[in-house]
């Protein structure tokens, strides 16, 4: 297999965990997230990959699998990082969906422009993101309350998918001091065998 | 099975759209998607459903499952509407994500605070939507050129999550002309047996 990456990326990070965790090999190779993306990847690489994202992920059979929810979920299937049971998949499914419409397109993306991009957002787009970010943010310290993963009652993609952009939420501004849950479970993800950083 | 909906939202409708496919009876009640919706929705709605979004399908068991991708899955397995080979299952999920990751926070979000909210976005809010919403409506453009449907060759579940708020998209002021190939996707949709419209 062969990984389109950016160590900046949590996207990108989610992969590497799962195949961390998997102890699958894999090559890689960095694009970059920085600037007009779509102009540097050009022609070639949308060829391949029409969503023109990363991490794109290359099969053996020269498949090329875009977008981190669907490249985790077919690489947990039949492991236990995905559990086989129908409702407790959909339960995998849900948190991984909350993540990439709720979390990471306010966290990740107060982050990535306020931390990597040259032209900063105005106030106005960060107080946007402040808001839905921290909603994110309490739902998930609502859920922890009462739970120590958040599917199936123990770590599966979805901790995997929440904890990438989670755990680096203060980087786009987000304090987590007040969510002691959150704190908790961040340390539960990384006491998991096979786990590394973002930038291992 | 009852459905917490609302007859203004896209992802109720890819719901109540897999729904009528299927020939599934259902129960409905209508919730608020306007103001202060966390509030309104109050804490007995966010105790049986932490992330406290519509649409939540209740089952029959009385589990509540949340997030239009996870619902939509659930409902799919084992009917024509997903396919059963694990990389075609992939490239489903693969379009279900990027849409709500890319298509559905632009798309969606604009039409609703412009149509709905009482108050408007900010001219630069509208450019930000209006940029990004362009780029996912170019990636489908893209892959319709030489594809009938987004996956597996054949309308999925995947189709019906990017028609939902793509056949609507001028509502928030997207216009479709310059995607000939969309237009001819979004006709391709509606001739569906058991096709219904948003409001239906």
């Amino acid at each position: 297999m062969h990984l389109y990456d950016n160590l900046e990326s949590g996207n990108c990070y989610k992969v590497r965990l799962l195949l961390s965790h998997l102890g699958i090999p894999f090559t890689k190779e960095d694009v970059s997230v920085v600037g007009d993306r779509d102009a540097q990847r050009g022609e070639a690489f949308f060829a391949r990959n029409p969503i023109g994202k990363i991490p794109t992920l290359v099969l053996d059979d020269g498949t090329a699998l875009v977008e981190s929810t669907a490249i985790l979920y077919y690489l947990a299937e039949g492991t236990p990082y995905l559990p086989a049971e129908k409702r407790a998949r959909a339960r995998v499914l849900q948190w991984m969906s909350f993540e990439q419409n709720n979390h990471e397109p306010n966290i990740a993306t107060a982050r990535h422009e306020l931390v990597l991009e040259a032209e900063k957002p105005s106030a106005e787009q960060v107080d946007r993101w402040q808001s839905a970010g921290h909603r994110a943010l309490r739902v998930m310290e609502r859920h922890l309350t009462e739970n120590d993963f958040f599917a199936a009652g123990r770590y599966t993609i979805a901790d995997i998918a929440l904890f990438a952009y989670t755990h680096v939420a203060p980087e786009g501004g987000f304090e987590l001091q007040g969510y002691p849950r959150i704190g908790t479970w961040l340390d539960r993800v990384r006491e998991q065998p096979g786990h590394i950083g973002l930038r291992d």
